[in-house]
């Protein structure tokens, strides 16, 4: 089978053996596979794929069909279009998963829209409803809300019934993340201007890391909850023990692929629940910036790297 | 009625008016009243009381006799014993308090033992058991642990089946902590030491703050949580929010004075449940350092600053 392949830190297409599925797992023929910022970090070799995972083959979500059942896999039939995470390899013609890592794929989303799916809702829901708890009502805040977790995120609390404010960097894309759901569309440094008086937010989803702790801290309500998913702007910074106390306030941090089977498959039957029947009536949906064919799987990476962009960049393995 | 009294930095006993309990409250003749870091920071001008409480008269817990009931006020008839928090104003002869923030004064403690029970009982237990949700089995690390909280949190952690580790400065009162179920009591440079290897915490309780935040975190396990309810060390200091989410662990910081009435009587509840019991079977008590009669508070002030005590230093009121 063919796939994007790391070499010396850059993507290529390269042929690897067709991979054959283990105990309780499926093999998968993939249709479309999203791009995410851990992708990027493996490529530049600082993210190495957990064991068990090909380290060269990156890909956290896929979208696809079931061709194969490995021994006591039950869950789906040949044929079952399906969508999940996994620890790596998701962009591959070819891919195997535990059969209870993976959900059916939603009616109403097309392969390249499913092959986004995945990695990006789980995370945010697994960040914002399962962590964090946000409840109707709530004031949401998300940081980098045009990119794939950010519009996710926005989607989720709008449905949610939470007040969703989306920081967005770009002005493009503030008409765009309006329409997911947002309530209002502002940008970063009007959050860390100390003049401007915002109410203060419940629940934070933030992929920045240390460069916003101050204003996350500074913008929290009582009782509120500040999720770190992402620290590309830096890990290392001051906070203010006593501003969180003072805000009975909670800094959670967390990340998906490195978790155990039995975490991951908890969160894809929450997936299954919460987030499907959502999808499945219209209530949100997967926004692609862009797709590309396997060929040109270093130009996709080049223009996610990039940035600004509303929603996902795809690969289209057809 | 006299009472413990606030006067320029200074503690002095003077005369007040008596307190005249209101809508659904209590009036309590106050047999005695533990001190906490809370009464020394209020002392020094930097913790003022919240509103609706004596801005003068320190102490935010007490054990004493109901001996009045204002309208609707109905839980305790007039004698009963109770014990309870408050957010302010504990350290006098006579008390209001509402009725749904206190509870019964558990058998087997004395009058000076009840005195210091509640406020160092409902702080540990918030945060060990609601909010950082110990399970049997985990690992509790306790910083502080000859202290007031700190007693009460090592006792709760092993009634609860946990494995608790105490940091204790003093080596003299390293026996009287694992005499109180601590599985191994350490100094804190032990955890501090790189080359030194440990098991990695579940729970960690924290009253120092930012000088104890990288050890926290380097000593953290996958899923730990960090409850941070003091920062007497000092609140800034540099946090490194990859290894928060390499652990995935939480930091949550926490006040129990500033709460609402509502969150205060859901704690008191939980006391009754699940901690009330425990005293009355003996499997958990309250180690008093030293008591002084209200005419010596002065003094028992000092002896509280002067730390190096296993325990409570509590004012008997008689």
């Amino acid at each position: 089978m063919r796939a994007a392949t790391i070499r010396d830190g850059e993507i290529v297409v390269a042929e690897h053996p067709d991979p054959v599925p283990g105990v309780g797992e499926v093999l998968v023929r993939v249709h479309a596979a999203g791009l995410n910022g851990a992708d990027l970090l493996q490529k530049s070799g600082r993210y190495p794929a957990p064991p068990g995972h090909p380290q060269d083959i990156p890909g956290l979500e896929f979208a696809g069909e079931v061709v194969g059942r490995g021994p006591a896999a039950e869950r789906f039939a040949e044929g079952a279009r399906v969508t999940g995470i996994t620890g790596g390899g998701g962009q591959g013609e070819l891919l195997t998963v535990h059969e209870r890592q993976i959900t059916p794929a939603p009616d109403g989303l097309d392969w390249v829209q499913a092959g986004g799916f995945s990695e990006v809702f789980t995370t945010a829901h697994d960040a914002i409803v399962t962590q964090a708890g946000l409840r109707p009502g709530e004031r949401l805040l998300i940081h980098g809300a045009a990119g794939g977790v950010g519009t996710a995120g926005v989607q989720l609390g709008h449905a949610i019934g939470a007040h969703v404010t989306a920081s967005v960097r770009s002005r493009e894309l503030h008409d765009g993340v309006a329409a997911l759901g947002a309530h209002e569309v502002v940008f970063p440094d009007l959050l860390a201007d100390r003049d401007h008086e915002v109410e203060p937010f419940d629940v934070v989803l933030d992929l920045v890391g240390a460069p916003n702790l101050a204003v996350n801290l500074r913008r929290l309500a009582i009782g509120g909850r500040i999720v770190v998913i992402g620290v590309g702007g830096g890990a290392k910074g001051e906070i203010n023990l006593h501003a969180l106390m003072s805000a009975r306030g909670r800094i959670m941090a967390s990340t998906l692929r490195a978790r155990p089977l039995e975490e991951k498959a908890a969160a894809a039957r929450r997936i299954e629940r919460e987030v499907l029947p959502l999808v499945e009536r219209g209530a949100i949906t997967v926004p692609v910036a862009a797709s590309y064919p396997l060929d040109d799987a270093a130009a996709a990476y080049d223009r996610f790297a990039a940035g600004g962009k509303l929603g996902k960049i795809v690969l289209d393995l057809g």
